[in-house]
């Protein structure tokens, strides 16, 4: 019990902050000290977030009363988390930041994306882009961890191998993510009212999607890559499906391709290939991930022109956000990666 | 086009005001003179009604300048309509109420069932209660109808023709509804968030349904009779089921049940009796009803027991709002009762 | 009723059928003579087409007694339609053609996508591409029609103007379909099976998608124009959206996007350009169109490239085939292009 | 490892036993030893349950060469299970069944609910019924287990407590359960097409449900119970929700209705109580329950009557089938009766 890592989660009232708590709940090497939500404040934390509901008596505290512990999950909006950072800093030797605030390391990058000047663009360079995938070595001894993008660490994990290995055109990348209503988080509002939004396809970031300024930050690689990034929201509330364009820059066949996977993601706990010839389940699919922390990565050759189809999947909650805080948690404290993250999947569902 | 009648929405900017623009747009008698909304004043009602988009130029005007017309339709929230009725009433000779404060004769059932008391007891004998099948004579002279619930729609019209026969042993009705994310309305709130809202079976009224004053008041018909009714929220936008189990007290073979049902129903146009024997359609459902003013009514003889369960469908937008009221528009006006509801429904969807 | 067009719709127990049924049930114009369908020969229509309750008795009958008339629709599977057609040209002077079999005026063109040979090249000349926004003044004068893709539809209709005008690189146009699951017929399979294909995202078709074919003879005006083609299968039933990513050959900007688009569909009476800067419903959405025979087009310029996304949407059983079939038929007699179409769709839903 | 007990499961191409392998191979104590499908023999089972895709390499056997083991899960169809019961005695000292087929004491029960006479009486009394809430004591002990219906597991623990205490009046018991598609199994059919089966609100067993007979069996308590039962299938692939209507034979306010459900479960490790009276989840909702072992119950007091609503929510495929199966196994084996079953749910989803 002495031995276990004391965690507290600064911002929990919200999708990410439930996601965590349940993980970090059922994690054995890990005790919670607090979780801070200002509005809900001495409220009991299952009450806003039920599968806690005869698992856990934890109330939520103010953020003035944060104690010191180990380490911090930061899940306060984005803005809010650069404003804070100092404070936490002052809390815990470790951090894993969930928000998009120190993602970049360019505030340049940052304010083209974002549409307003980095406040703690010192802070920019302490933290490591937190896609195991890509940093792990660099996890192993990181102190502050910035949590990648759910849409981003989709595209990202679909993309890598094939860009490391420079085989695709840097300048026609067309990504389109099909995305469910738990993305935009846990803040209702006229667009997420039920007869609205359900049966909805809303194109509503068709251009100028933030998580781009990752993806090219991440897998450019050296070249002037270009990403055309567009998404849609379904009628989903988990999940998210990225599917990539790319042109190939030379004749590579399936083989080629299925290599060019393999040796990137031999090793991957996390990331499967998944493509089939025949079957219900021939390529990747999110609704197979809910609540697993699985990115599925699938591909198919256009056999009329030079493009390639890259179809990843995730849960947005996990891969692509408190699945993916935990998955570094582990590696930054040398735990076995998978620890608190074995759930499989349901199916049907 | 001078003979045309005039109408005006008076509260234009939730679902029932958008559903009857619809349809009023379409009425080859009518002539829409304003709709108000006091929020979206100047704006155009395309833009909150996606279905008037290059149909119609009309914009939202305040209460303050309403101007005479021929019927008023009052789409007003609950308790609204009865403040402001004194006055919609010097601007209109004939007005339609949707909201529920007209629809109780009896101003102690309404405060037992609404928690205050009722602040205009002085119209509730004006108003004829709005379902067709059971008041149309009275409406062909009234001059203030006052629209049904949905839920008590659906129910009523199950049950009626029972009732009436005094074949159902009267006190022991049980009536469970499964209904729509629409009936709550177009005002968005914690709980009608797509993430929480979606997937919910949510046991919203499980005892305490107002509507079911409604349905005491117009199918007792001299008896003691008590209707055990509870509402559940499925996932789904438009539609209405209602599932009501009662006990013949006689017995009654399905041939018997059929000529009760037949006998009540076979001159009316958006009542039918749906019982197949076989086919994937065998019962009422509300999906086939999106959009039409048909109520769809079934049953089943329970064979262990004296059980009969009676199923009844619509579409709580249509014959459980807008549509029923267009309907006791037209038989008022003497018109043809179906005009403007001709639509038949879409399948598959 | 002596001058009323005497229709027979061949092959009528799938969704292209019942949806024709539906709206030729209603269309003033017109006497629907008989219906066919040998597996179901002899049955009433409605207990197979919902929406036909208590609204007609027409039962189906088997092809051999297919009797002469003015205009069939021929709505039979892919590949069966060319080796009905001369017997159906020998009953009918004009025929409507549902199916894919007529679309391609090249019969290579078909060998390549549909991997075999076409059966019956000779007539491939004589059908009209059935796209009235296309090939409107040929439609009035045509005996034959081959009713177009509802994939193609969404995307040619997004497209056209801007190829015709030659304003994008034609070598790299990325288009991505989002699709319910109407659009793969009425026949049940595994991968149908509600526990399965609910709240999937199934990547079906990557690359390949026969549609592709039509697009590239439809909109290359002389250009070498490449689409690059994915489809996707959302939960949904009716509906498609097509986000299509083209890139400018010189600079534009909204107003000139907008002045294309405008030159080209502003007299057009179902095709509407959507895209509002504000709301919910700033770009087009296929459940605004369930039932209606519109196609929404949008469009988004990308700040920080030579990007233009198009966003195009509809109801695949209706502008993607019955409903376009029947503005075909209009157009075809003279009538007003509208007639039978007027339905403007449902909100909230 | 030599430790472990050794499984197999008979019938494993379903929804049961999918979850089952599901369960199985993340269960501490358990080595699968085969999985039978005769239709899949030789096959992967990741390819059919996708969940165990990279988490296991197990194959599908033929029947024929079942070997022996420490326990079977059978979970062969309805009527099946009793023809190959005594063969798969031969295999393994424990049997778990899974089908219906062994649920009934009374032949004449099954003859009359079944409509077929049973075809292995003499076992009927070997097997002890599968709910552990009810007869945790009896399997301790036991070599054979039948595993109870889903419906009827949702609705005994909802009514158990009242019905043992005999607080309700027996005569008038109203149950109605909304249920998801996967309660019909993994067979695709014209009634399970997604376009057919999506949004729809399918009443497809108003009386005569089978599973009354087991709620009869089980919770009569010597008593005349009558349990007036329908079922409505929702557009929802997990998940039961029952809503009962008991009336209650003396005057209990909500206290005493907590403090019977409390005696009742207040030490059972899977069955919650639930009622809140604020927030978004105040009852029992099957959503939050997708995946887990938990049945969670609420409750209602009438203000207007002596009826009680009571409200339970659970996955069928868990704590309706293989959920249950794993805890009476591992109740049986004494083993922590939470083993394997440690999943809480996912919120939101």
């Amino acid at each position: 019990m002495s031995e276990k890592i004391a965690v507290s989660i600064v911002g929990g009232s919200g999708y990410t902050g439930g996601e965590l708590l349940r993980l970090l709940l059922a994690h054995p090497s890990v005790t919670i000290r607090q979780v801070t939500s200002e509005r809900l404040s001495g409220k009991y934390a299952h009450r806003t977030h039920p599968p806690l509901r005869k698992r856990s008596e934890l109330k939520f505290s103010p953020l003035t009363e944060l104690q010191e512990c180990d380490v911090i999950f930061a899940c306060l909006p984005h803005s809010q988390s650069m404003q804070h950072m100092p404070s936490l800093m002052e809390k815990a030797p470790r951090i894993i930041d969930l928000s998009a605030d120190f993602r970049l390391k360019d505030p340049e990058a940052y304010a083209r994306w974002y549409h307003a000047p980095h406040q703690a663009p010192q802070y920019l360079s302490k933290f490591v882009y937190g896609i195991p995938e890509l940093h792990r070595e660099e996890m192993r001894s990181a102190h502050y961890i910035s949590s990648a993008g759910c849409n981003a660490t989709a595209t990202i994990l679909g993309l890598y191998p094939l860009l490391k290995q420079q085989v695709v055109e840097p300048q026609s990348v067309v990504v389109e993510v099909k995305v469910g209503s738990s993305e935009a988080g846990a803040e209702s509002n006229d667009g997420s009212h039920h007869p609205v939004r359900s049966h909805s396809l809303r194109s509503f970031q068709p251009t100028g999607h933030r998580h781009t300024a990752e993806i090219l930050q991440e897998i450019s690689f050296g070249q002037d890559l270009k990403v055309h990034f567009s998404a849609t929201a379904i009628d989903m509330v988990r999940g998210v499906l990225a599917t990539s364009h790319v042109f190939l820059n030379q004749t590579l066949d399936e083989r080629a391709i299925w290599q060019i996977y393999r040796e990137a993601y031999k090793s991957e706990p996390f990331v499967r290939i998944v493509k089939e010839s025949q079957g219900l389940y021939r390529y990747p699919d999110p609704k197979l991930l809910w609540g697993t922390n699985y990115c599925d990565v699938g591909f198919e050759i256009d056999p009329f022109s030079n493009r390639l189809v890259v179809i990843s999947a995730m849960d947005n909650l996990m891969k692509g956000a408190a699945g993916q805080a935990l998955q570094a948690f582990n590696i930054m404290h040398g735990l076995e990666e998978t620890l608190g993250l074995e759930f499989g999947g349901l199916h049907p569902i």
